[in-house]
């Protein structure tokens, strides 16, 4: 997806909520900020909006003097989501459906996404899981991602965020059939996303081989990933592509991509017809349909 | 005031709101967005909000050609004040402290403010004016400005929004005592803050004589104001800065000035200590005096 108008105060808002939740020095906050507007004044807008998160958290990153500035809240996320993992398994093994509930509690975990930082809260998270075991998905779209899972030999797996992970080992092992699961991360921190580490500490190494894109970019920006990466990418029988960040950038990929993630921007609602808060399970077929018949 | 952090994102999306309340071409609106970001990145904290307002609005003017973009809006906004101000003149007339009600209607009027792009809509308006008669505002405050009236011999009213101006001389047609009255207005087009031209479209002639601060920026930068301005502004008896423009370019004045406004910013309500959506009559002296205490 190009950048829109009204990502421009979105990113500066961002931002600003991201290098405070690292440092409270207003030299660094300020300096940081400042570099991001001279940035932002000059970003290209036929680009999709998590390449400007890539340059944003480079910048709060070189400013704070972390490398991995989000590492002690990755930490935090993944043991709540450790925590509440274990009542989500009860719900996954008493259904008539694991697997529709696995996938519900994936998209649960999608909340916990540092990239808002303003709307992060534990309160949202305990919505997020109450919320879970009821929330509107897409049945249809569910079982046929299902259908595809059987048949595939491999499947590759595009994580999103820390915390998150760990429904996300839950929902593998949901999955029907046999295949190779392969989970990709991303090479170096960026936010809160799940790195090689964040994805070892939620148990992905039991249920998939751990791979990483070669990027510290937000989402999947193909141009920019490795060889080794793009090789597993296009040969894959399914891809699933967790989270926002990942939906915007491959929401027009050339190969059919299934997304689960919650909706948390009003431009991305409002291009599909859908509503901030919504849980959506599509792919790229069925997305391509949806804009067409706007 | 200094601007304060969170100043930053709010200049942009109001920056956004502002230029597409003129121009709906996708071109014009970039540039402005851009060269509004460059200036972000280099703005000087130091400076008080309003500074930065001057800025965004020359560009806004340069990028989208007009010298008076906002002309169309502060002539509804006249039109729309001049509606409602026969209701108004009624409550005025028929209550037992005219002045008080007057006072009211003028903080009421304050709402026509469109540096608040996103705010503005007529259901606000409404909402505003039905409110005024029983808004809750310090009377203790109101009758210490009675008395100052009463004893003056000019009065300086500085003015803010187009529309909210007609409010202001049905105000100066309630002061107490016999002052000379000095309405001073922008002297070219900053937002739908009133100039010369406005304030004759809403009747302030008939009241008082209309002088021109010698600036295109919001509120009162006396630093960039003219000296015949200083001067008036100096000799006055009493000031009066409607809106919070004024009230962020004077709430440290080395002089005593009133306050008329509603409180529209988070940053300055938590300075003092107010809400969101106060109605506020205050003073220089009272105003240093709450921050000591906070």
């Amino acid at each position: 997806m190009q950048t829109q108008l009204d990502c421009i105060p979105c990113f500066i808002r961002q931002s600003l909520d991201a290098v405070r939740q690292i440092s409270d020095d207003e030299t660094v906050i300020k300096r940081a900020l400042r570099r991001v507007l001279k940035e932002a004044s000059e970003f290209d807008m036929e680009l999709s909006p998590p390449e400007m998160g890539q340059i944003i958290h480079r910048i709060i990153r070189e400013e704070s003097g972390h490398p991995d500035p989000y590492r002690e809240i990755k930490m935090r996320s993944t043991d709540c989501a450790l925590e509440l993992s274990e009542e989500a398994l009860e719900q996954i093994e008493q259904s008539d459906n694991p697997f529709a509930v696995a996938v519900r509690f994936a998209i649960a975990g999608n909340i916990m996404d540092y990239a808002l930082l303003s709307m992060w809260s534990k309160n949202k998270i305990d919505e997020s899981f109450t919320d879970a075991a009821e929330h509107a998905i897409d049945m249809q779209m569910v079982s046929k991602l299902a259908i595809e899972l059987a048949k595939a030999k491999t499947v590759l797996v595009l994580a999103d965020n820390a915390g998150e992970a760990v429904f996300d080992r839950i929902m593998i092992q949901q999955f029907p059939g046999n295949a190779e699961v392969i989970y990709a991360v991303k090479a170096l921190p960026i936010i809160n996303d799940a790195t090689m580490q964040e994805a070892k500490e939620s148990g992905l190494e039991e249920v998939a081989t751990i791979i990483d894109n070669g990027t510290d970019a937000p989402g999947t920006l193909l141009h920019k990933c490795s060889e080794s990466f793009k090789a597993v990418y296009e040969k894959a029988d399914v891809v699933i592509a967790k989270g926002q960040a990942n939906f915007e950038t491959l929401n027009q990929a050339d190969r059919n991509i299934y997304y689960l993630t919650q909706i948390k921007c009003p431009v991305i609602a409002e291009r599909y017809g859908y509503q901030v808060g919504d849980w959506i399970v599509t792919n790229t077929e069925a997305l391509a349909e949806r804009e067409a018949n706007r």
